[in-house]
């Protein structure tokens, strides 16, 4: 038996493409394997409520039925889709949503076999928000042998759920084979997460696991497939990251499986979201560098995210705004490396009355590495003109963040007068670090579309662009990655003179978002008490920033954007307790 | 026996003042009853969540519970506190966290009483991503009687949830009372939806029904008290919106109570939100006008939404855009009548070269009518300047939207340097009609820390107007009420060039967002295909602009903002089905 994972890359309710992909696979016999949600996408948000949504997903799902109902009988090929069921009641009103495993065999109707049980609903998560779960495990049977069926999510118990469905599968088994449908979001060092449960799942149930995951970008989340299959110990399948692929497969034969008691199958992503916290307190204090395989993966991630972005949302061309700095440059590098037949991308630099010319000069040099044009727009007439405009009619002083505000936001105004003018898409530069303490400025550096960085801590940034430079000869000039960061919005200006060492400041934000240290926990670490008052006086007023932040690429577990819930307006003092 | 419901109003976690409330408080005797989550504030979203914000409230816990027992012991006095109850494991990671009812009883241990067991989980609600739900009715007995509890949601019985709290109760009855704890979101209506249901469970569980709901501005969603107390069908006391208040009552006796079934208790907030659509389909084809009651509130609830904002947030003054329409003149008015003493209020005037002058006659008549001085700060020389700059690097003709959206952004740019240089808050000035068709430049019209309009259409914009003309004697000039809307971007530009009458548009788009209508269904309503069309497609696309906008005041049950969550990424193809 020939069990084909398709990983598959569609855009969130394009049935016409989903059809056509579903049709062409089913030319081969087998046992055909699609994502979570296949027949719809995800995530989907609000959209499963919307009549507009439903309707036309209900009207798709009949005309896949009426196709596969017409095909001919056959007891060699069947295949498991990933769907949405709606119980509607009166006038299309939805009752209840699940979300499903369908089978379609050839000739016959299709038919919900298993609901998903563990509806994720942390962080970015809101499936218990739209979704009844299932009360009853998956098994399955086909060509006289039986399956255990997953949904995603549910290869991980929940303790905060009190829901294993794996030890619930483990009491029915024994089983040819574990299959579950993923729609699984990316993460840096999610792949071997997954793999390593999924190591012990075929070792509890014994029986070998086979496990694809949907493609795709979607807004902030990405799908990075990398389906694969394990017996036991031994993985004997992996598709790529962030590509369609079919994996074909043979049904592994049992082989010898550890003995697994019911104690590893623990929760381990709520653990950093829902009400749990990683009770890992040992965190160094310097991050741990990016491997170069880890490096490359990242890199990959974000050329993705930014072609979906684009393709999805009709955009073939892209702007990005050079500083001379290193965040912009590498920005500029990877949004080259990430282009398409027939895309363009355009740099532009705008230099202010601080711009000093070195600037210049490394956007000159990084452009004519990538092979870019470099145009330049000064701000410096500008600037003045409005400054003697507030001059001449206001009594308050034009000093200080007032002189250094308005320069980023008329960048930020000329930008997307440029991107009125082409159509291009606008790539926002900034990274986590600022957007952690708000070193930037609202509605200037901090526009765009997408950032592609705001994962990705200053330190981080630097350790992609040594990477890249490895890996592609030398595209970033050594200039940018030496010069020390500055927003060149007053006279030499440092990000130093008022940040901690990024090397520091990273580490703590680390410990503040991913790890929710307080205070104490960082002074323990050694941490100056001064610095830690200080980081969390910055981060706490920096919110309303984030809260108008445009859509972040999401490459880590905690990240700002949808997931990252925090209230605007509240009493500071318990940041310092 | 005197009941006293504490309707209070404070900063989240502002642990300090909620203390010194409650010890004030307690000077009398009677049963105290203060809101849901009373001693951390709501809604924390993550922030329950976050180490620092944990570690400052068990702290603050344990202070209530030291001082409560050292209390002179006394059977006269008690409260009832809403707060949340953690259960910690290891180095303080919260194992869960529980909505609960505290007994604060002189002289006696702080004792959890009642676990919220309804946790709402759709539109702006996420409790069940944090709190871990109840399983048993509430009942306690004080003085020799039985009290039933809830917590909010809890009068509100699931269909979706297959919960009913209510009737639960109902089976355990008799009781001397219901007391209800909550912390309810204000929509222009929902205190009759309140007393409704108040009436209905207080003839269900043949008892008086006392409600307490807190009070407060948090970000986008307002709480507005108005907490009351009804027996069977009578109302015997209501306290004021938008205002801290203690309304003390007597226990109530038995009454007459009607027969009533099991079938009352439906879903009712969920109908609108969570898998199922209010099945009511005969939407008119305009919207309800606002009675003058209802202007009143609003009013109110704007006025209130935007002096907690800055209170909050730390801001004494504020700034305002003028257009010489109607919009701006509404939230300059709203922010004018709102001021505190030692507050601020400046209104600038941005004029471009499609300005008319009665745009400044009218904006010049508005701020005299106020008290307000007008600053002029024309943008027609940077605009000119930027056309050249364009003109003279790059071969694009620079028109249509780019000349249009650089002159918005230019004044938001403006705008916001001159909110660098007082520190005031910039208030939005977009409408829900806009927000939802995209009728506005993102970074441009968009900015704003907090949006008081964006929740109202533009027909109930010129309502409102009009009620606050009739209520403080003409404040807006009746020019700018009957001039037609433009944005003045081009030349003769007016918005019904582009868009529906607005009248037929709020309509449609009220049709789309809370009745979560298709096409067909707007069509058979009545609408023209072309037209309805045509919204869909402007709805669709302005997607981007909606997610990067500021905090929006919500005054309804269907909002855009944080409750409202829609993928930027999608084919749009059925959106016209």
């Amino acid at each position: 038996m020939q069990i084909h994972l398709h990983q598959t890359h569609h855009t969130i309710a394009d049935f016409t493409a989903i059809r056509q992909t579903l049709q062409t696979a089913l030319d081969r016999p087998g046992l055909h394997v699609f994502p979570e949600l296949y027949l719809t996408g995800y995530p989907l948000a609000d959209l499963c409520l919307q009549s507009p949504f439903i309707h036309s997903y209900q009207k798709f799902l009949k005309e896949i039925d009426a196709w596969a109902q017409k095909l001919p009988k056959s007891s060699e090929t069947v295949a498991l889709l990933g769907g949405l069921a709606y119980q509607l009641g009166d006038e299309g009103i939805p009752v209840s949503i699940r979300n499903v495993i369908y089978e379609l065999t050839p000739g016959a109707p299709l038919r919900p076999l298993y609901t998903k049980r563990l509806l994720p609903n942390y962080d970015i998560f809101d499936e218990q928000k739209y979704f009844t779960p299932g009360t009853t495990p998956g098994v399955w049977e086909w060509q006289g042998k039986r399956f255990a069926l997953m949904i995603c999510e549910d290869m991980w118990a929940s303790s905060f759920h009190q829901l294993d469905p794996a030890l619930d599968l483990a009491k029915i088994g024994p089983f040819a084979a574990v299959i579950n449908l993923s729609a699984s979001p990316f993460e840096v060092t999610k792949n071997e997460a997954r793999i390593a449960r999924a190591r012990t799942l075929s070792q509890l149930l014994k029986a070998p696991f086979y496990y694809v995951n949907r493609v795709g970008g979607e807004d902030e989340i990405l799908f990075d497939g990398q389906s694969f299959a394990v017996n036991g110990d031994k993985l004997f399948g992996q598709a790529p990251a962030f590509a369609a692929h079919t994996l074909s497969l043979p049904l592994a034969s049992a082989t010898e499986y550890a003995p697994i008691g019911s104690t590893i199958c623990e929760n381990t992503w709520e653990s950093l979201f829902a009400p749990r916290f990683s009770s890992e307190k040992a965190l160094p204090r310097r991050l741990q560098t990016w491997s170069d395989a880890e490096c490359a993966l990242v890199a990959r991630a974000l050329q993705f995210s930014l072609q979906e972005y684009a393709s999805k949302n009709g955009f073939k061309k892209f702007l990005v705004a050079l500083s001379g700095g290193m965040d912009s440059a590498l920005v500029l590098t990877l949004a080259k490396l990430s282009l398409a037949p027939g895309q363009e991308l355009e740099a532009v630099y705008m230099p202010g009355s601080f711009s000093s010319p070195l600037s210049w000069d490394l956007s000159m040099e990084i452009c004519q590495k990538l092979g870019l044009k470099l145009t330049s727009l000064p701000i410096k007439f500008l600037h003045s003109n409005i400054r003697m405009a507030f001059q001449n009619t206001f009594p308050q002083p034009f000093e200080g963040l007032t002189d250094e505000n308005v320069q980023s936001r008329l960048r930020g105004m000329l930008l997307y007068t440029r991107s009125n003018q082409t159509g291009a898409m606008v790539i926002n530069t900034s990274n986590k670090s600022e957007l952690a303490v708000g070193y930037s400025t609202q509605y200037g550096d901090s526009v765009g579309a997408l950032s592609l960085l705001g994962d990705l801590y200053k330190t981080e940034v630097y350790r992609l662009a040594e990477w890249i430079n490895q890996a592609h000869g030398g595209l970033i000039p050594k200039g940018i990655i030496t010069r020390p960061p500055s927003a060149e919005l007053r006279e030499n200006q440092k990000d130093q003179d008022s940040l901690p060492a990024y090397e520091r400041l990273d580490a703590m934000l680390e410990g503040i978002l991913s790890y929710r240290f307080h205070a104490r926990d960082l002074t323990t670490m050694g941490f100056e008490a001064s610095e830690v008052k200080r980081v969390f006086q910055l981060y706490a007023k920096a919110e309303y920033k984030r809260r108008q932040f445009c859509p972040i690429v999401k490459i880590k577990a905690k990240s700002f954007g949808f997931g990252y819930r925090v209230p605007l307006s509240k009493h500071p003092g318990f940041y310092q307790d």
